[in-house]
């Protein structure tokens, strides 16, 4: 089931007009961008012929969550591959709550131990006559950067459209940037559709370089699959001044603004991504000033936004 | 922000259409019928000049997190009157550490002492100069039916627009019946869209005979407060027969039936409301094997659910 996700305008920042496109109203397991890229990984692994969906995420894990329902929706068997967290702890969340009473095969390893862990998943399997789909490609993790990007390319033509019902156009467009698939699939999005949103990812885990690379490397790829190595692509925004100590790692003032956003604007946010992004882009804007539209996406979390209630209301 | 909800299909039962009308989706806090009926009752308090809003309804209550939330965007006053469980004690949900998070003020009462609690409410914000809006009227709880019912005639028009664009039409639909109201409107809102949808409430609360008795006295009321005594309404059909020990109570097969349906489709349901509703249509649906179009009203909860999950995955 597929659905143009609203954009909802919020009270002006300093001079900026914000717009909030939600993506968390995605009607599947609790909505978020996962949720159109986890269709992604089932369309390709049916066509690849594949029938065993291998997942990868720790306890937080948005993707892992939507993998893990759509597997029970379709009834295919899942794995999802969990590394500990940094400390050597398991954290518990809705999250993996989820996927554990999906009956979806839970793997934990070390994080020092995920390519050897993935190989061995992946053996395992075909050794008992399966064909494994592991939505990272191979066990080095490449080989699937393509899919997780193409459901964001068709995003960017869905808000180009709502400029045109609205009668506006976005100056810019911000979103939490983890991996960088969201990002690069918009930016693609934005030149096939003739749009200068200059896109910026805030960075909730990784240094900018490493993201910017990634994207970099992603964008510059599809350009050359699709036969348009002249598409005007722009170079890649990240801004990674609110890591705040890395992934999962907040401050006091992401966690008053979440406070504030569901309870001024009925809209849930959570730490780990979407309010550590929303936070930062408020921060950025606030010393702009300027007067523009201004685009966030909500890229979803719903459970972790729970997670964080019982913690921190 | 208004937003027409999506209409869902899901797997046929028996020989049964079954589709799902996603009010849960209502892009303002977690969602539901009580955002629709929420609004109206704001839009009420403004047209009388009030500028304090009362509420009423336990720890579990949708309709007060929704009020708290909306109450807290608008920077109105907002004071919940809570009457404790049936058995004494103060549950704490999500819903009620969302109300109170919000500001609002909570005033907590025995279930049999909720009339002398409004008044004495009432009289003391009258007394320090406000003029209280409370949500059901007087102290008596009379006098906004009509706000509550409106909303959901308008649903009805929604509903009918979503058939053409679908090309089908809906033989019944089905929906959780509390207090009778969201019925009543759809039941009201059928008839002036000409549509004969055999609209069955399934009561969560009360017995059957009491629901018809309310459906009735506020659709004959509507009819002669607009002019209109011949309005075709249907005779109200509730259905008292999953009560399971009353508000607030299940049996395990709904929470069984909560686990499937938030794995196979990822549509959270909840034990209180949607979820006992569901699985109420569901048997007699089971029981009917007719061959029909059925739409059923999801009226929204999702902070339930994850209480819900936290006790029972």
């Amino acid at each position: 089931m597929t659905m143009m996700t609203p954009i909802q305008q919020l009270p002006d920042l300093g001079g900026a007009h914000i717009f909030m496109k939600r993506e968390d109203l995605l009607p599947f397991s609790f909505g978020g961008n996962k949720v159109r890229i986890a269709a992604a990984f089932f369309a390709d692994m049916k066509k690849q012929g594949c029938d065993v969906m291998i997942g990868y995420g720790n306890a937080r894990s948005n993707l892992c969550r939507v993998l893990s329902a759509m597997a029970c929706r379709e009834q295919v068997p899942c794995v999802i591959i969990s590394p500990d967290d940094e400390d050597g702890s398991r954290t518990e969340t809705f999250n993996s709550r989820l996927v554990r009473a999906s009956g979806a095969r839970i793997r934990s390893c070390n994080k020092t131990k995920v390519r050897e862990t993935v190989k061995a998943v992946l053996d395992e399997y075909r050794a008992a006559g399966y064909k494994p789909y592991y939505i990272n490609g191979n066990a080095e993790g490449r080989g699937n950067e393509a899919v997780s990007c193409e459901a964001y390319i068709r995003v960017a033509g869905e808000i180009a459209a709502q400029e045109a019902e609205m009668g506006l156009r976005f100056d810019r467009i911000y979103l939490a940037s983890g991996t960088g698939m969201t990002q690069a699939g918009l930016m693609i999005g934005a030149a096939l559709e003739k749009r200068n949103w200059q896109i910026t990812g805030i960075s909730i885990a990784r240094p900018a370089d490493r993201c910017r690379e990634v994207i970099r490397e992603r964008t510059e790829a599809w350009k050359k699959a699709n036969g348009c190595p002249a598409l005007a692509v722009e170079e890649p925004s990240v801004c990674d001044a609110y890591l705040m100590g890395g992934y999962g790692q907040w401050e006091e003032p992401v966690a008053a603004l979440i406070r504030e956003t569901v309870l001024r604007h009925g809209i849930p946010l959570d730490p780990t991504y979407s309010g550590k992004a929303f936070y930062g882009m408020r921060e950025e804007l606030a010393r702009d000033g300027r007067e523009e539209n201004v685009l966030f996406i909500h890229t979803g979390g719903g459970p972790l936004f729970f997670d964080f209630m019982q913690h921190e209301f």
